[in-house]
């Protein structure tokens, strides 16, 4: 499925999450894994599936979140038959929950967007060079060989262009919903994209 | 959907998964926030949700996560409808990730089974003061009244017995992925419950 760029949402004005969220970020920037979300998908025999992400920033000036994934790993076939998915983002030093709806775009070397191209080269350039480096492991999820390398595969020098695996996915939500476990009472807030326009109103916790 | 207590397999023997996964709560003990784990779900309109949880145990001594929750939430909805659901555990101190999955079973006051009844009378009595308060306020993700308190409704005295909106859930894995960030390689363990037996193999992470 090819998605146009049309349907991903202009981040102007910013979507009214986008505050809170960037506050919970920074407030919880000590600690790394305050970037690590669990993404949740439906498999082909409808059954949920869910792992754990890291937020790679947002895309350019929309409200959109970048992750990076292996072409060959189960999210990439589950998002391929199905683009919904939710986020679960959970920060611990200021215990609050945003949970993001919307759907997935996947971006793998035959895209034929080149300003999506050019997103996912920079998402490659950004990353890692541990994290380079796994793209050319085994096919992951598959039976583990006790005496093949994991490494065995990987370039002596990393090539400047990312790999076939290496896809970068677009989330664009449509739904947020955020609940403060601290204070008296509780606060939760939702977050709904109508008509291409975001409405915000508070909720029971 | 009423499930026969036979249809949760007995933890004799245990499974091989909970060993790692009593290791990893152990270790990351000094973290409340080690016992918060990721619920996807799948909706109504086949989208996918995605929620934090607190465990609760296992209940006595079967491989059956106990969850507690609201009778009127999103998720209750979601699993009378499909009792599929998959939890992402994320261990920060540890650097390690369990998935699990398979099926919901949710016990509500109205559960016939008395074996279920007892477990859901302990599960409240578990229950911290503020725990058992909020199953007595303002129905969840419904629009908050600005002049209602969220406190308004709660008994002055706690009762002992659990209200109509206090719901047990027990969650029962068929399918466990255990990853292990650290140590060079990596290492992901898959545990996969096949006729009654579990079965255990070590996968390309």
């Amino acid at each position: 499925m090819v998605f146009p760029l049309s349907s991903l949402s202009a981040a102007v004005p910013l979507a009214p999450w986008r505050s809170p969220l960037a506050r919970a970020l920074h407030r919880n920037r000590s600690r790394p894994y305050s970037r690590y979300i669990q993404l949740a998908t439906v498999q082909a025999n409808d059954r949920p599936a869910n792992r754990t992400v890291v937020f790679r920033g947002f895309w350019g000036d929309r409200n959109v979140l970048q992750f990076v994934t292996d072409q060959r790993s189960q999210k990439v076939q589950d998002v391929t038959l199905s683009p919904w998915a939710e986020l679960c983002w959970y920060f611990t030093q200021t215990r609050e929950q945003f949970r993001l709806a919307g759907m997935v775009i996947l971006v793998t070397a035959q895209h034929p967007e080149a300003e999506l191209q050019t997103a996912r080269q920079r998402s490659w350039d950004a990353l890692s060079e541990s994290g380079q480096r796994s793209f050319f492991w085994p096919h992951p999820g598959d039976r583990r060989h006790p005496d093949h390398d994991l490494e065995a595969d990987v370039p002596q020098a990393l090539p400047p262009t990312p790999p076939e695996t290496f896809c970068l996915g677009l989330f664009n939500p449509d739904w947020v919903d955020h609940l403060e476990l601290r204070g008296e009472p509780q606060t939760r807030t939702r977050y709904e994209l109508i008509d291409g326009e975001w409405q915000m109103m508070s909720v029971n916790p």
